[in-house]
């Protein structure tokens, strides 16, 4: 049987090049993987948080290596991460993301993609347009994640928006809702963070007392239980506080002023990747760039953890073997 | 001078006959009071939880006494409780309930209605139809609070509905939704209160595992931390909690299904009280009456707090002397 190279969690991260290539099932494709991001999910995995073993990644650029529909066989392709069963309510509504039966590369009983091949569903992929780099690609994930709001929470245009968090969502964040909203300020801690921020007029503050309450769209992106509650102070009555971190807020939250307000909290998760394709097409000069770090070949992939742990928020890559 | 008796809140709850009847300022309407409602929020002041001093109560119907229009006088009333300041933004735009500078029948810096006379801005008032009774008029403010629902979330009449609380205002919200939404369901911890729930189909539960989970719509009515919780487990993906409680929630709400689930959190407060009169003019048979105990005089108001602390969620009535 041939044997490939991944990056896998089995208790402690680590690299092996003696993996089984996976053979895809039928209507799903193999991807020879080129890129793969790590993510802060995947640093939360390997600090055991999650549950899941085996091969690691679930953000990836490559090309369609084997696949029941020719079509498909070649493209160079990214592809969302939840398998979903197909045949369940949310299913069939096209929200397979919902579906309670779904496996997740790399992060829920599906293996990932820090590996020179992957296997997903040929539904999940997207072939990727000549103009954008690998490089862009790869951060199709969290970039989708940040449109889904305003796939969640169409804009007028007119509105002033608040994001909290410096951090890469939080940037991204920002440039998605700079493309759509009359004014965006992004608050933060870290200045050399904020420093990469600046796009399409957005403006930056580290002192929560520079932002100006009242803000119709606050979104809360820091990942922490501090987040929800200046983001009710600076949101206006009737606005909509967008909560996007997945990690555990912490202490006590007192959402009586979410009442008194008639605000509207609203979860956003993870959006749809031809809403994030669309994105970067339409802007070219979204400076996507400014939050990758740097390449490590995947047989470095210890050193490319510690490395993204480092906490300055900048994308680390691995590079499978040619 | 002439005077009045009242319910006055001084730090201790007490009858009153010498308090002078208050004079309306311009633009402002003095009402003879018939009838007063005690209100949790009443209870609130008494144990001194609201800083407030000064004549109880917001829950009121009676006749206009004295108004510099003369369209009012002698008219049969109810009353919204913010006095608005009329200039700011959110006054321009028919918000005066969310005026930074808006005072308070009987809960901030403005007196109340337990008392032979009080005074509020005529904008506020609303006529009472002929048809409706001193005793439903008198719930126009919860009932108002329940259709404040409708007017933030327009139902399209397919949802599934679950209510959480068998409070008055959980009740009440439980009626509202039943005239909108295909299905609800009103899940409490008192047998007895659930009795007087049941009204176009409204299901009850006294256990969580009898309600089906997956509801389009759970309204957040206990007042406790535990409700908002148990609606995130009873929500599907994608649907909305609505919270009702003012009370504070206290304890550790961890919001993160709210991310994964995509749910959204309305905060939802009092609301129109012209929705809640055309809601009891289009239902008259809305059993409203369930929801009052008994009536008390005036001057046995000490009384009728303690009947109202028994916790069985009955509206109790002062009435005005003749």
């Amino acid at each position: 049987m041939d044997t490939m190279a991944a990056a896998i969690f089995d208790g402690a991260l680590r690299y092996a090049n003696d993996i089984p290539i996976p053979e895809p099932k039928p209507g799903w494709a193999r991807i020879r993987v080129r890129l793969a991001g790590i993510c802060k999910t995947d640093m939360e995995i390997i600090r055991g948080y999650k549950g899941f073993k085996g091969i690691l990644g679930h953000e990836f650029v490559g090309h369609v290596d084997r696949c029941d529909n020719p079509a498909w066989t070649g493209r160079r392709v990214v592809g969302e991460i939840n398998a979903a069963c197909g045949t369940c309510g949310w299913c069939a509504q096209g929200l397979g993301r919902h579906c309670p039966d779904r496996t997740t590369l790399g992060i829920d009983r599906l293996d990932g993609c820090m590996a020179e091949f992957c296997v997903i569903p040929a539904e999940n992929l997207f072939a990727v347009p000549e103009e954008i780099t690998d490089e862009r690609a790869v951060l199709i994930e969290p970039l989708a994640a940040a449109c889904e709001i305003l796939e969640q929470l169409p804009l007028r245009g007119t509105e002033r928006v608040v994001v909290l968090g410096d951090g890469r969502l939080g940037i991204l964040c920002a440039w998605v809702l700079a493309t759509a909203a009359a004014e965006v300020t992004l608050l933060g801690r870290h200045p050399e963070k904020l420093a990469r921020a600046p796009w399409r007029g957005i403006r930056t503050a580290v002192n929560p007392r520079d932002v100006k309450p009242g803000a119709d769209i606050v979104v809360e992106a820091t990942g922490s239980g501090q987040g929800i509650v200046e983001a009710m102070g600076l949101c206006r009555p009737r606005g909509t506080i967008v909560l996007k971190s997945t990690v555990a807020i912490p202490g006590k939250v007192n959402l009586v002023p979410i009442v008194v307000n008639e605000q509207t909290i609203l979860g956003s998760r993870c959006g749809r990747f031809g809403d994030g394709l669309a994105m970067m097409r339409r802007f070219p000069d979204m400076p996507l760039e400014r939050l990758v770090a740097c390449r490590y070949p995947l047989e470095r992939v210890e050193e490319a953890f510690a490395r993204a742990r480092e906490g300055d928020a900048l994308k680390i890559l691995l590079e499978m073997a040619p």
